[in-house]
């Protein structure tokens, strides 16, 4: 029998600026934990959804990293970041499964 | 005919005090390689297992990115490195497939 | 009905002297964006392909991330910066499955 279970991992990277504001939604929508990691980012504007202005100049973005053990959560935190702020910011999230040990952890 | 092989990643993200012991692991169990970041972290304790005191404050953490040809290797680093460390320090460990183009590498 | 796309995502761990150039193949691939993160990084060195002198010492890296909606593109991109530097250069690529919201950003 093996000990590892499924969960989802959510990658957030975001405008450093935007750090605090999204954990707070991470830990609102029912992660208990998050890794962050910083460095530099290059993307297009998510400025009104079609209007593609082609490459952004690099900026500094955080990467935060984000397990649960359920897929709804997951999803809540994607949508909730998306929604809120890449309409203004530069931005992405992005989902994948992975294999825990101790699902009650997550 | 694909050059793409499938291997294991394992992350851990660990305090930062403990980077060269699990790297260690890291290396006994037969990784041929690794890549560490840092960045901060937060999480409950793994204390005691079933004593959940909550989501500890902030921590100085390393993320340990390993790929391993061979499933069961990222097996015992991921189990090792958890019964050692995450009953007394927090820290987590998660495993998912990925495609590597060189198998002999890992 | 989901919001969520298929797509690929492509780590790059180089060494950080190559940063620009494999990112110069990032964008000339196709891929409208990237996350730059720096660590240390472990691994055998890539010389000669048989040639195998064992772990080489720790050296400065970059983390690039990638993300591209079509298969093709990221393949393209493993490939060619792999052929271009992988034999003289330790360094390595790995692609997974994720999922995103909005895959006319990729």
């Amino acid at each position: 029998m093996t000990a590892f279970h499924k969960a989802t991992k959510i990658i957030l990277v975001v405008e450093r600026l935007l750090r605090d504001k999204v954990l707070a939604i991470v830990e609102t929508e029912g992660a208990k934990g998050y890794t962050v990691t910083e460095g530099i980012g290059k993307g297009e504007h998510g400025l009104h959804g079609t209007d593609r202005p082609g490459i952004a100049p690099g900026f500094t973005i955080v990467r935060i990293e984000v397990i649960v053990a359920g897929r709804a959560a997951a999803e809540r935190i994607a949508l909730t970041v998306s929604q809120r702020y890449f309409t203004d910011h530069p931005g992405i999230v992005y989902m994948s499964e992975v294999e825990v040990l101790r699902p009650e952890k997550f």
